[in-house]
């Protein structure tokens, strides 16, 4: 294969859609596994692979994260099947010498507060945008979201760990007849130019 | 369709390999154009699209890029048939009441630099992935870095604007032959708990 059809295409990008209410129909773990195996996949700086996932599905995990949620968040996020915070680990760098072929890689980071910061958040970003585009890829919906109290999230999560989380984003079936209109998008002359 | 098949899941995710070697195959100005329009389908913060592209395609662009980029990004990027810059428009938020169904929008924003900061950040980040993913969707292969000088590459291509580069990424077909092995990914139990 050297192109992905229309119809792939359809599935992953053009009618993708972010979804707030969801169907009764459970995901199982097993998925949630396949799309990081997937997502996993996608090239980040140096292999560093800063993003870290807590999958939130129990009554239990729910009730710690409800409290950190913005009102118009907390309902669609109670409601759906899982939802994955994702986070980067500001200690990424530790796993490099496994990780990276330049056993050099650790102190391109290691004692570089401002480097680490950067490269964590941009590189956790795009492993989750990929996870985004794995779980589309295996039929699944998204409903990512910024709208929550991050130290929240952080003290309830991830609290004596180098994890800070970045966003979430419910997991599920989504609800085709609920959607809202779609939003414009910006054209190509109006995003970008061609030197 | 429900599900990408696996020759389909191989081209994006499982196959698909970071390049830094490129065949003399030319890339149209259409297929960049048709991978930006794949990408910006994908979902942003309140629809907010802060990514900006520059292709750098000519040689006078190479010339004015040269500078910016570290010893070893340097020749692969001179060679490779076009370079994305990936950069983030600070001001994104003046798009929104055009982008946007809530017309408050704009205000959640302006005047507001850490939140602008951030969002820009994140979502140009989440928009440069979908990139690279559109990319390989339609056949081409890519090369992301994040090696290169951003003060120079914002002064040589951004200057008196609001906007600012995030990473770069060569773009072509690559040349496989001259891979690198690849190297090792996080398992799941790594990288993901599930509560």
């Amino acid at each position: 294969m050297t192109q992905l059809d229309d119809t792939a295409l359809d599935l992953i990008f053009r009618q993708a859609r972010t979804h707030n209410y969801w169907l009764d129909k459970g995901v199982p773990d097993a998925l949630l596994r396949r799309a990081y195996d997937l997502a996993r996949m996608g090239p980040t700086s140096a292999n560093c692979q800063p993003m870290r996932v807590v999958f939130v599905r129990s009554k239990e995990a729910k009730a710690k994260f409800a409290p950190a949620l913005s009102q118009g968040n907390l309902a669609k996020t109670m409601a759906a099947p899982a939802t994955a915070i994702f986070g980067m680990d500001l200690e990424f760098y530790e796993a490099l010498p496994r990780m990276f072929h330049d056993p050099e890689a650790r102190s391109w980071f290691a004692g570089k507060p401002k480097v680490i910061e950067t490269t964590a958040f941009r590189n956790a970003t795009l492993q989750a945008a990929y996870f985004i585009l794995a779980a589309r890829s295996l039929g699944l919906d998204c409903g990512p979201m910024s709208g929550f109290d991050n130290a929240k999230v952080d003290s309830a999560f991830f609290a004596g760990t180098s994890i800070k989380s970045n966003f979430i984003c419910n997991i599920g079936y989504g609800d085709p007849a609920r959607l809202h209109p779609r939003n414009p998008r910006l054209d190509f002359d109006a995003a970008c130019r061609i030197e």
